[in-house]
């Protein structure tokens, strides 16, 4: 087998074989075949494409790169999770203890933020001592005793997918159906869970811009894990505007933590009902949904996911104080509410530049290992479909520095749309996407 | 600029400035931009092409990325020829002297041969002592004294083009007009010709085996050159058998010393009468190609091209005892006459074939950096169209080695079509393309 003549086959249009596939990813792997090759096969690829069982092969090729963890021992079925990124989503930390709170495992490994989408590990690492980097006899064992882990990725897990990624970003090759779902599907089916929803952002605070890709994603990402032993759900989820009212890692904590007490913003509540609701049907643990989320709300209400919120961040080294006093998380030193410049109906409000403002604060990275700033950020008092005042509360700013606190607001006004008329809010979720169960 | 955003923009289709495509070539050559950079940015122009002024700005930065011979000081028209490639094309050790016969300065940068065809350099080089190393200054000074120069490559001459074609070679992006064009056209313009006869080779035994890719090609070249100030015209002719009928390097220089003698190969003869007429009308020493060819028939035919070709080698090192009793040039130790197994007519003769017999032979290399055997090859007696009674001589083959002897025997038989009925034999030339003039 020849790189070249692999190359050449995609390049002309041809589907791969599973052994071509396997033999370019564990050659990049362990270095045999050069970056040079593998960026002209992955901008082939980019621009011919895959069909469904080459981008099964894949995904199967990037686990085999390294270790798969078997969580068989640890418990009878695990739940996953995984966002395709957003703006504003902080879903893991309230979903993760509902979930188990009802009595199923899940154990998830999570990434941090790049550009304008924020990180699981950035927000959870808000609280103080919160340790993400867990060996996997760590993960198992925490797994097993608390119900709960999510960790941070692993050289063990998936070497192929950290290879391919870097790779991909500096050839203008990230752009592909086949490329992202391998990528996001080969984590999932590495880490062990049985059971698996996706949350599939669709819209301007989101990689997939418009429903059609989303659903296209979607479908690809279930089939693979079905056909790779998995349960598997996704759900299509608006990502116009913010997920909540909160962006900024320890913002959002805050937020997760309101909505763990029964409070919290009323979409980002349903959002996480739903996603939830679906990992419990995938769990076997509830037939309809409606069934499902009326019994989570009750675990929110209750306090028993709160609970469950509190063990598992223990576990992992978390100050339970600011857990229970919010107000100890870390605090930016400029706080300023800026109010509505006219009245109306609030019609567009641009999720990435939302999300970019944060980044320019200081809460997010423009590249990869870049410092974060927890606490800075903005909470939003308004969402798309309401009706505002001239001079009431509109957002508030959270920064460490005056210049980029007045860059923010001037980005932020701009990113603001208005009406005279009523405007409907968008949907919070488009589509649901089932596996043949 | 950034390298990711120019091959983003390649890669959905999008026309590059001059300026972008400078960026690329130059950063390449100078180590700046990474290989595997340009490996998925070359595959991008594979699969979505280059418009003509895209082409132009590649020539253009790839003569760039070098030094650009400037001739003007060492005679007034210097004109070159250049052939795309085929099996027994040894047209420039004929065309080179008929040419600088006719009073027209024939300076050349020639390749070696790789694969099934051979190269101008290593025919030339079965003349003991023949030097093709030469510096510019001494490719200078001979090209004024003597009036043909013919060099290998140097490395001051483009040097982008060597590392773009060694990246193409191993990433499958050989294949693309553009990059073919901008390749040819850019060792040329280097050089410092200004007029360019081009040799565009079609059939099984060249690298286009379409009239329409090769005639895509020719119109490409053609316009670049003028775009870059040179007289152009390309000569599109037909490889599906190989040219003249001795295919090895001494046995097609003793080809051409016949053909030098007046004799040789009608079609050979006829070929280089072609190319070496349109170098004659480029530098404007014919108004008509019938009366330019009248002219270089009497300089073949009275000695004056042999006489040329005498001083050339000379002047390069060449022993002329080799050129005045040609079975002095290096023999092989078995040579065998193989007889026509039927009677009939050639149909055809794979070129590729005979081509690649005679690499297997030891006559060519399969990778760059081989060493050759000058003395092997095949001599064909019989054409296409040609009527053949069994029995009589249908080829001879020239080798160094008897099992390699037997495998070259068993490939020619191989090679053969024949019909029970007369055949037109292909046309030699299918079309010229000429410039604005």
């Amino acid at each position: 087998m020849r790189t070249v003549d692999i190359i050449a086959r995609k390049r002309d249009g041809m589907a791969l074989s599973a052994e071509e596939i396997d033999f370019l990813v564990q050659g990049f792997t362990q270095g045999t075949i050069p970056d040079y090759q593998i960026a002209a096969w992955l901008m082939a690829v980019l621009l011919r494409g895959m069909d469904r069982q080459e981008t099964i092969d894949l995904t199967k090729a990037i686990v085999r790169s390294g270790t798969q963890l078997d969580l068989q021992e640890v418990a009878p079925f695990v739940a996953d999770k995984h966002s395709t990124g957003g703006v504003g989503d902080k879903t893991t930390l309230v979903v993760a203890p509902l979930v188990a709170a009802a009595g199923v495992y899940v154990g998830k490994v999570s990434g941090r933020g790049l550009g304008f989408t924020g990180g699981t590990l950035d927000k959870l690492e808000s609280i103080p001592g919160f340790q993400a980097g867990l060996t996997v006899d760590q993960f198992r064992a925490q797994l097993k005793s608390v119900g709960i882990a999510v960790v941070g990725q692993s050289a063990e897990l998936v070497p192929a997918d950290g290879k391919l990624y870097a790779l991909r970003d500096v050839t203008a090759t990230v752009d592909s159906l086949p490329l992202i779902a391998s990528s996001i599907m080969s984590k999932k089916i590495a880490a062990g869970a049985n059971g698996i929803v996706l949350d599939v952002k669709v819209g301007q605070g989101a990689f997939m811009r418009t429903q059609e890709e989303a659903l296209a994603l979607a479908t690809l990402m279930v089939d693979i894990g079905q056909e790779l032993g998995r349960r598997v759900r996704a759900v299509i989820s608006d990502m116009n505007q913010p997920l909540g009212r909160a962006v900024g890692n320890a913002l959002e904590v805050r937020e997760a933590l309101d909505t763990l007490h029964g409070q919290g913003p009323a979409d980002f509540r349903q959002h996480c009902l739903t996603v939830a609701g679906q990992m419990l049907l995938l769990a076997g643990q509830a037939q309809h949904a409606t069934e499902a989320v009326a019994r989570l709300e009750r675990l929110l209400d209750e306090g028993q996911a709160l609970a469950r919120f509190r063990e598992w961040i223990a576990a992992q080294g978390g100050d339970l104080i600011c857990v229970d006093e919010p107000e100890r998380l870390p605090a930016a030193r400029y706080v300023e509410e800026v109010a509505a410049p006219r009245s109306g109906y609030l019609a567009a409000l641009d999720a990435r530049e939302v999300g970019l403002t944060s980044m320019l604060l200081g809460g997010g990275r423009a590249k990869k290992g870049d410092r974060i700033d927890h606490a800075v950020g903005v909470v939003l008092h308004a969402k798309i479909g309401d009706q505002v005042v001239a001079g009431q509360p509109l957002f508030t700013i959270h920064a460490n520095d005056e210049a980029r606190l007045s860059g923010a607001r001037q980005r932020l006004l701009a990113a603001y749309e208005w009406s005279d008329r009523p405007v409907k809010p968008p949907p919070l979720i488009h589509q649901i996407v089932a596996d043949r169960g």
